[in-house]
């Protein structure tokens, strides 16, 4: 790069926001911090604030901020609150791009305003094009904003596609770890505790992530995600289960050829990626090594036993608003999970029960986004009360 | 592709001229032959003439020449001979592309021929580069004719490499089958027969394609073709041995990213491909089913088994005229090895020995190499001879 590229990160203490400033601290040089946003960790906020130096720290929390602007009172940092800090961040006119890593449905909106604002956006929050992708891609088409996919599939497809005609691409595979509990038994199913769950094989996640890759909604997401990325329709997207995670995902093209992108699993990788597009950082891990002792198997995903995935292409095909409703329904479900208070195979009856109840919604702007989403999340806990109580 | 591409097929007889041709039946709006060229198969050649109506064919044998003449009059399809047919072939104005597989250092001037006419060249003659890297790929770059490799490994290699900055390049990685003898013991070499190497687990190829896959040659020369089609110097191009062959090569790139390119084993793919290209064309094989049951695996090569793949290497660092040098003595010898005449294990001590003494051969035109050539040829010869005498 030339000249140093100035980003903003939303979620900046969650594992994403970690990872990208470990990339950042190695390349000073090509990269400068300017905002950084969390919901409300004051201490680590902090320390990456005076290591970084942003103009601009945001917490969503309001006593989580009033905390931070005492810790950072004569530092010469900016300290806001609430939506409005967070949207500041994400719209701050020095950033060239922002990195959208907000957890959950409560990334979309930060999304938004950075794409209506013509940021770069690499995109870690797979919540902003599952709840809203239509909205979010037009209006990036519109503001000229590029959306850079942060999740390692993603990533790996915008590899495999560089430089190829889109009217060449037959099918994006995406590959999934199988998480934790590929190949157990349903009876196995029944007894997962959050403890179980939460023990990925490949990647280090955070808690939300880690459970939808052991429910596969995960890859049910980015079955959603993809479709809005690559403009690919839903029955040109598959998913290959693929234990050793060495290939993050494929494209086949319409010659029989297929574009694999591997690497080793490290969430810094696709990070460094988006952050450097379109040239590549030199990094200082080690090269991938194949001939390790290692092989590379792939099995078709068991949709019986993973019906999270089922439910998201469902989902997809249903289009308007049902993955926004799908998405919010599953954050309750893993929320409450998550607290102990419904089982690991209760997740996919309660996503399932609130999309056969739900009413048409459409996807036309983000209210009525929101609107399903809010109507998802209470039709969830009330079927959740319901159960506690008739079971 | 808007307009028809118009090719010239040098080597229609062999292997990858019959499958190009199978490539071009199969897109006759997108395709045309202009013109054919063989050594000396008439019955062949006036076969294809008959079907694809060329304006001109030509055979290097006279007499091949004057019955194919005959077989054609009243075509209106011209029949030219010698050398200067097949320089007609390569250069005819009417053509676009121009498929160079001649087998062996035969196809080294057809090919610079038609790079020196600005024409693109559908490279599947590994000897015009090993022979004359240096030579043809700097013509190129005066005339603006690009080389579009047809070997699957290097179709392989620029596919991923497309789109991609030239300076990310870290690696590139070629993958081998292994060939037929793979993990044998060296006892097992020594009693190897013409049958059992012409016997190719993945590949169906020609009989000198097929000996050097079996030496490891076939890799070497790939190694110094890769440091001339894509600029890679030759400390960062690797062999890894991959015996499914569904990976075709790889690149990996500063960031510790690596593209892989996998289909099937057929060489009509890299030949569409570099028929096509820019654009893919879309072809009726059945896609590449990763779950079918398969696993991929990876080996590092064993240089001190297939000794051709480590000459190969130093002859690349040697540079000059060695490759050209190390190329015709493995002609000479895998030609004496398929009469039946020469030990299989015999293959490298021949270009071994015609290496180690040969003279300092420069590449700075083609008449060097050639001499350099020449020269090779009749060494490789002499020490034959002079073995078989002692032994």
């Amino acid at each position: 790069m030339s000249t140093v590229k100035r980003i903003s990160i939303l979620g900046s203490t969650g594992s994403i926001g970690k990872n990208t400033l470990d990339i950042v601290a190695r390349n000073r040089g090509q990269l400068q911090v300017v905002s950084l946003a969390s919901r409300s960790d004051v201490e680590g906020i902090v320390r990456q604030a005076r290591e970084h130096k942003p103009k601009l720290v945001a917490l969503f929390d309001e006593e989580a901020a009033s905390d931070a602007e005492n810790s950072l009172a004569g530092s010469g940092i900016s300290v806001l609150s609430g939506t409005e800090g967070i949207l500041e961040a994400s719209t701050i006119s020095e950033a060239d791009t922002v990195v959208s890593a907000i957890v959950g449905a409560a990334g979309v909106m930060p999304t938004f305003a950075a794409v209506e604002a013509g940021k770069d956006v690499a995109l870690a929050n797979k919540e902003a094009l599952v709840a809203a992708g239509s909205i979010i891609t037009n209006e990036a088409l519109r503001t000229g904003a590029r959306i850079l996919p942060i999740d390692s599939e993603h990533s790996a497809v915008f590899q495999a596609i560089m430089g190829q005609d889109a009217a060449g691409v037959q099918r994006v595979i995406l590959t999934a770890s199988g998480g934790p509990f590929f190949k157990k038994s349903q009876d196995f199913l029944d007894g997962v505790t959050p403890e179980m769950a939460l023990d990925h094989p490949r990647w280090k996640m955070g808690p939300k992530v880690t459970v939808d890759s052991a429910t596969m909604m995960n890859k049910g997401l980015e079955v959603i995600e993809a479709h809005w990325l690559f403009g690919v329709p839903v029955e040109r997207i598959e998913v290959v289960v693929h234990p050793q995670s060495i290939i993050h995902s494929m494209v086949e093209f319409i010659d029989g050829s297929t574009l694999a992108q591997m690497g080793i699993a490290d969430m810094r990788l696709p990070i460094a990626f988006a952050l450097g597009y379109p040239d590549r950082m030199s990094l200082p891990f080690d090269p991938l090594d194949l001939t390790a002792g290692g092989k590379l198997e792939f099995f078709e995903p068991d949709l019986d036993f993973f019906p999270c995935l089922k439910l998201a292409y469902k989902a997809l095909r249903r289009g308007g608003g049902f993955p926004a409703i799908m998405n919010a329904a599953n954050e309750v479900a893993v929320e409450v999970f998550l607290n102990g208070q419904l089982p690991f195979t209760g997740i996919p009856q309660v996503v399932a029960h609130v999309m056969e109840t739900a009413p048409e919604v459409q996807d036309r702007n983000l209210a009525e986004i929101m609107r399903g989403d809010n109507w998802a999340r209470k039709a969830a806990r009330d079927y959740i009360a319901s159960s506690e109580e008739n079971g």
